[in-house]
């Protein structure tokens, strides 16, 4: 089937005299998860994950994706002739390297600019170049192949309260505003639709797990446009916009008033959030300021509102978690797949009020299925819970009262010591960041050793970020803020923790075949003491949920470690025990146990 | 005395028509310790610290210094009219920005452009220019009011046999130019003296502490030229040096050639690191590289032979401090003060073969004075060592087998339970860096939080970096390695810790006006495992002394940090007690004793 399919495109690639074609992940708004319309790349190749750049050459076929997914995709190409690229990986050349390779002298890179994010085009349009290659961005060579491509959905757009999201629309624009000012900007373009669903406090259901909507907002000083699709709008919107001096034009409509701008000297534009034919549109005679959107920064920090209901949230998603958890303990004789478990979940999600939906695709994974970092029970890959052995469940919700993103491993029957050895060392590093004391100044950067060090110290480690920003009630992925010590990209300076951030901290560990490991909670950044020494910051754990305590060894915990663990448990015991049954509550009082 | 000084040197300012006149604390190679003629900034504000930028204008006088050196400016600047600038605290103004608000339209700001960096010359320019002030960079307006300024030293250059520094002359110079080629250079020109010293394998003695000769290298593919000051030079070394196609030239022959240098294109500096006539004397037709010399990379990474010397200096350097410790231990009744606690660790490193002379005017501070981060005993300040309290001694050596940085704090008498545990978070904070387990890539930006840690968490810090990197019978601190969480400069940077590379492990505590703490290990980093999660890192201790268990708490350490620190005086006694005395021997076997 993929072969059929990259043989069609290579047909459609002749006639153009396209010699490289590139299909990237992303919508026309560069996000990360898209709708159905948009799985070019997984139509194309057959790999699900929600990261992966797919190359198409005449003779070959590669995907360049991250250390998350390399089991998944190595997995899922199998049979198509798609050579899968590591990245990060030692000798793995990268993309743009790749690109140019290929690339003969007159040879014709092509890509749909609408799914092309404007940075990633400048490195190609350079590679281009260098080759004395043209770029041809105007063609959606998988469009033409794509029989009954879905369509995208037409759900209607709704707002979200003040008492949501504790900050107006006016308000929000008038920040935005003043930002432009600052960089000197008289006009400003947002692709991104988690900026514009917090800018305008409305969210859509365009994106399956983020309720947003597929839009553009353009704004000056004193005006604003929003392109959205018409069908997908209220009366009610119609005239709140208007209200703010917003008005409202069609979706598609935004690359033509671009390229016919006039009276913009400098427009403030991220060019990692913006698709290419946006940037390439603009008349010659508009600067371009290219730097983060403002909004990126001010939705990261939450206010006093959001952070309440945050509470709130993760006080119904916990119950949820700990019913689940409660429900493999008590009824391991069943015969429950991964599936189950995922419903399980979600049906006592859906028992709380303002529930949503799934902030994204639940992991639900049992013994080697564990060790695949992003994997997704399928019909087909689903199995049956074993009697002994580890379960990596990790999910999130969205509430009105904001998003969730929690990871714990249960332990069914018995378990070897080597993993309660690997399940306490990550635990343990999960708990030296949640409860570290830091200076204001210091980034994600900074604080991901300790997280790891437990791991480090074995020889271990795991392939993935520390953790990441969360929105609220948007993309459960959010930034600027997250805990990492390799930076993602040359040049991006990892931002600094802020008070009011929301972060995970979600360390791990993965023995391919075997299985894995992950605890996750969500972090919140607060203000501690300021002193002599400065400002110190600290975290609240969101999260609350016991982690096993079946996978633990006290013997290797310090002290210190079991306080905190002792605490965390109390807590959880503490807030959730009044909203549970006697026989619950019973048993919840042994897993929240001082150790 | 000052204020006289300043009063000339604004007589001088005025019949100039300058404005505003800056005294850096360089000489003209940007060195951080300079010989005594070059001590203008000291000079003029009576500040003896080694960092520090003076600035004059008619009404104000201005200190910028750094953390380390708050407590010490303010002691010395009193009754001077001197305002002290504390750096990086919040409200302080930038340099810059105070010399751009003293300039006013039309103003002129003056400075010896020899002993003023290159790259801080540019930003002065800068704050000019926006100002529509002049820039006049020739006028030493300080030597001319100095009177009996001391000369420069004259004593003979010395050549490093390979059986010391590992690589010939020969190769080095082979491989600064293979990345000359690399970077697109046909030139090349170096004004740091301990680049210049580390490819020519050679050493002098121009400045108290660093064993660098004044000179400047310059070289092309084929040929290279030192201007160095003849008389310093032995006929030895020039022959040496025309082996190998170097010309010997007059030292201040250097500006007149790069001004009118002819058929080269694109030469190669480090603004950081090459004073502003050097720089803005270079033809216009000349393009600048500007990067970091590549000798500062390579002279980093010690190789086999340097890393062996080094364990033998350590030896040498750890018999004489454990000494020192075992007489202040043992000799409490006697009158001791400050100073003879430097003569007498100075005296047992003379019984050393080899040894040179002290790497830094060593730091021996007793109570209070130990608060005073770089506090060293003069005539004024010497006292007397109390019975109770704790006597800091932060010094170091330099032996044809390289340099030594080595600081304990001692415990004499009965110092409080506060005390301790503070002494113990220093001791913990040390040790969980020194054992870090770190897959490569990692900088010390990363690993900086393990050495804080158990301080952050008492919501305490030292306001000063971790660790520098050591040169090897050149400058005490070396680039580019360090550990720090703060990067000094935007844009900088951190490097990436290679195996070779040897830094300074050295976290502390200080409470104003009672007392302070270091310990202070030099840590060589290595290749440890390469596993399925990629090449990790650790460090070897070079450093041989015991810390002293009488400030100890160890029911205050985790099991695994009294294990490593068990471990470290294990090592300790081994490898130092073939060397001791019997009564020594006994003493030792008590202070390096398993807790």
């Amino acid at each position: 089937m993929i072969t059929d399919r990259i043989g069609k495109l290579r047909q459609k690639m002749q006639e153009r005299g396209i010699t490289v074609y590139v299909v990237p992940s992303a919508d026309c708004h560069e996000s990360e998860y898209v709708c159905a319309h948009y799985r070019a790349r997984e139509y194309m190749s057959g790999f699900t994950g929600s990261a992966g750049t797919l190359v198409i050459t005449m003779r070959e076929a590669g995907l360049w994706t991250d250390g998350r997914y390399f089991l998944q995709a190595e997995q899922q190409l199998q049979g198509t002739g798609i050579r899968l690229f590591r990245m990060g990986e030692p000798e793995v050349p990268e993309l743009e390297a790749y690109v140019k390779e290929k690339l003969a002298e007159g040879g014709r890179l092509g890509f749909d600019g609408r799914v092309m994010g404007a940075f990633q085009a400048e490195r190609f349009f350079q590679a281009a170049g260098e080759r004395g290659a043209d770029v041809q961005m105007t063609e959606d060579l998988v469009g033409e192949i794509w029989e009954e491509r879905p369509g995208i959905p037409d759900k209607k757009v709704f707002l979200l309260e003040e008492c949501y999201t504790g900050e107006g629309t006016k308000k929000k624009l008038a920040r935005v505003r003043l930002e432009m000012e600052k960089a000197g900007a008289d006009a400003h373009v947002l692709a991104s639709l988690c900026d514009i669903a917090w800018i305008l406090n409305l969210r859509g259901d365009d994106i399956p797990g983020v309720p947003v909507v597929l839009s553009y907002l353009y704004m000056t000083q004193t005006s604003g446009i929003w392109y959205v699709r018409e069908q997908v709008v209220t009366e009610e919107i119609v005239k709140k916009l208007s209200n703010l001096g917003i008005e409202i034009r069609e979706y598609e409509k935004i690359y033509e008033d671009l390229e016919e701008l006039t009276g913009v000297q400098k427009i403030l534009l991220d060019k990692k959030n913006v698709n290419s034919r946006l940037l390439f549109g603009l008349p010659e005679s508009v600067q371009v300021i290219d730097q983060s959107n403002p909004s990126e920064l001010m939705k990261a920090v939450k206010n006093e509102t959001e952070l309440q209901n945050l509470r709130t949230a993760h006080l119904k998603e916990g119950l949820a978690f700990t019913r689940l958890m409660y429900w493999l303990k008590t009824h391991a004789e069943e015969e429950i797949t991964e599936r189950d478990v995922a419903e399980y979940l979600d049906t006592r999600r859906k028992e709380q009020v303002h529930y949503l939906e799934q902030s994204f695709a639940p992991i639900c994974a049992w013994g080697p299925h564990g060790a695949i970092v992003h994997y997704s029970a399928t019909e087909e890959s689903d199995i049956r819970i074993g009697t002994d052995g580890l379960l990596l469940v990790d999910a999130g919700g969205h509430y009105l009262e904001g998003t969730t993103d929690t990871t714990r491993t249960y332990v069914l029957g018995s378990v070897s010591e080597e993993q309660k050895r690997m399940f306490t060392a990550v635990c343990r590093g999960n708990l030296n960041l949640a409860f570290a004391k830091f200076l204001y100044g210091c980034t994600g950067s900074h604080l991901d050793i300790l997280c790891r060090k437990p791991l480090w110290q074995m020889e271990a480690d795991y392939k993935h970020g520390t953790g990441h920003g969360v929105g609220y009630l948007l993309n459960v992925h959010e930034g600027p803020n997250a805990f990492r010590w390799k930076q993602p990209e040359a040049g991006v300076q990892p931002a600094v923790l802020e008070a009011g951030m929301v972060t995970t901290d979600e360390p791990g560990f993965y023995l391919e075949g075997k299985y894995g490991i992950r605890t996750e909670n969500e972090l919140v950044c607060k203000k501690g003491i300021q002193n002599v020494y400065g400002q110190f910051m600290e975290f609240e754990i969101l999260t609350l949920t016991p982690v096993d305590l079946d996978g633990i060894l006290p013997e290797e915990m310090t002290s210190q470690e079991r306080d905190w663990l002792n605490a965390y448990h109390r807590q959880v015991y503490e807030t959730l025990s009044p909203y549970m049954e006697e026989e619950e509550r019973q048993w919840l009082r042994i897993y929240t146990r001082k150790i």
